[in-house]
């Protein structure tokens, strides 16, 4: 999408000298655009493992970049797939639970095989980094039909949508899944507004997601957590659009913490309620989602700690003693019964097994 | 109750010189333990404009002080009357919708009236603080019930109790009102255990609840507020009890923002969901919370800027650009359905009209 009134994407080919990667350096944001050049296996690591850039779609094709360079590193080793699968498995190792980045590593390490050519690892990247574009795209396409509905009932007036993190263009590599809507909305004129939930304890939707939508010149408000409720409450809210960290094929959903109190919300003042997903996080094998989907406890100055900037300067401040907090859970489960749809790359269904069979018939067994 | 061992209020005549009183500096906490000497009408003024100190009760009991305060600077003054009235226009205009500090500062210029007995104006101001007290401290016993009870079903298990924001003691003058239950069961040795929602924009869970609690010695845990409901699913909460800083006749509660989306949560996963409250904060004339309780909306830099300590220093950081901010409402409305019940100085009653008029049948008309 574009920054500046430029386009971008997250991670693109060194237009330069074709034999490097740049990446928008996500720590920096919203307070600073940098773009950072990886030229190296090492450093694409580094970068992915230090959360110059994350995101499921984003980090696949991180790794598959990675392995773009891994094959140019390569040429001059005498053990030419010996190089390659070092390569792969440092890359992999950076963000263990990340599966679209094992995905994506061990696929260029198929496609590359015993093929020494570098142009045909390039190729296949792209293509990687194409599909994950082209899934968001066909999302955003499915759920512009939504709000489009909304728009022609409200006479065109504003609508108002309210997210949750960032499910946007800078978690994969182009068009995000919660925003691909209200991009394709915003494209096609409809009047939108979006609610950005701040998202404690990482501040994602403060810091990137109200980045991507102003660079985009999408209006949009940063609200606490908290306040979801009560716009709802007061009529202000007129359909909520997240994203999904993994989903059942029955449709329950994990997503970033704080998502299963907006849908409670949304059902109880009757708002629509929709997940974006591309299919690659539907979990085939799960029934059960509160008590089937691992849950990732993370580290405590998380929420003890933030980062802001202070005398033109991004430092990290303590908002309370470190010994007092806890219970950093990443992502809580909003059971299928609070969604009213999912909206896929193949289109819009019902969050139950027999309408998501219905558009992936091919994982019905 | 306790801070480093010894107890304290948060308001009490200076034992020096008892001519002048002394307030903990709710502004520098959790970080530091200041006290702050206040010897005059026009420093008081600032404590309360300023928000040294803050809360319902505290507010009230510090607009009598102010009046004691007021009735010594006016031994002086050619025409007493009218110096203590000019005082107390000086200390009602400080917080203008504070209910509490406009009803005690014109119960103390009722009670001074033409007496220039400055003692007199000490004893009327220390009633206040101390029916303050009081009223939480009842809170505390009739709560007590439920905790025990959770207690003696879980065979002694810790019981665990999720409070939002700060309904503390350090928002009255003792005890507080959703935490009054807490302190009472644990003196009674009840194995008790806090989830703290950091309560964004302001905080007040994270810097104030957190730190009272660990300085009675209390177990607890902050948690981003988007977490409770996760927390709930997993069966880690018995119990919710908040305050509330106006609760209509018919049960609904106006509290801190984000409230109803915990009184949701705890209503889908059948968790017992309490207010406590003193019934001076009952509003007689409302019927519909939703409808008639006007809600404040506050700045957007409480928003996009956060004080932290920074090199052992108190700063104030941008964690995201104010242009991107808004809606910044103060309450949420919980609406009685989702109220387990009431807990009052007088007992506990369900939140509807006819049990809270039970227990308050003087306003019955």
């Amino acid at each position: 999408m574009n920054v500046n009134g430029k386009h971008y994407r997250t991670i693109w080919l060194n237009p330069d000298n074709k034999k490097s990667i740049q990446i928008i350096d996500q720590r920096k944001l919203p307070f600073y655009f940098e773009i950072e050049t990886i030229s190296t296996v090492k450093e694409m690591c580094i970068a992915i493992k230090d959360m110059h850039l994350r995101g499921a779609g984003l980090i696949g094709a991180a790794g598959s970049y990675g392995m773009y360079l891994a094959s140019i590193e390569a040429q001059n080793e005498t053990n030419f797939i010996k190089a390659i699968e070092k390569s792969a498995s440092l890359l992999k190792a950076t963000r263990p639970t990340a599966v679209n980045l094992t995905w994506a590593v061990d696929l260029m390490l198929k496609n590359i095989g015993t093929d020494k050519n570098i142009q045909n690892a390039l190729k296949s990247a792209e293509a990687i980094a194409n599909q994950d574009a082209e899934a968001c795209r066909l999302i955003g396409e499915h759920g512009l039909s939504l709000i489009r509905e909304i728009s022609y009932k409200k006479n065109g007036e504003t609508v108002n949508i309210l997210t949750h993190c960032n499910a946007g263009w800078l978690a994969f590599v182009d068009y995000g899944s919660a925003t691909a809507p209200i991009y394709a909305a915003f494209d096609k004129d409809i009047d939108v507004h979006v609610w950005v939930d701040e998202t404690r304890p990482r501040n994602q939707g403060a810091r990137l997601t109200s980045w991507e939508l102003e660079q985009h010149g999408i209006k949009h408000t940063v609200i606490p957590d908290n306040t979801g409720g009560y716009l709802m409450q007061k009529g202000m809210v007129d359909l909520v659009i997240v994203g999904s960290d993994r989903t059942t094929k029955t449709g329950d959903v994990a997503n970033k913490i704080g998502t299963y109190l907006k849908a409670l919300a949304a059902k109880d003042n009757d708002i629509p309620f929709y997940v974006a997903l591309p299919s690659s996080t539907i979990d085939w094998k799960m029934e059960d989602g509160l008590k089937e989907i691992p849950i990732e406890k993370r580290n405590q100055q998380e929420i003890s700690h933030i980062e802001g900037v202070y005398k033109d300067k991004i430092v990290e401040v303590m908002i309370t003693p470190e010994r007092n907090v806890g219970g950093n859970y990443g992502f809580d489960i909003t059971p299928a019964r609070l969604v009213s749809g999912l909206i896929t790359e193949r289109g819009i269904c019902k969050a139950n097994k027999e309408s998501i069979l219905n558009l992936y018939p091919e994982h019905d067994n």
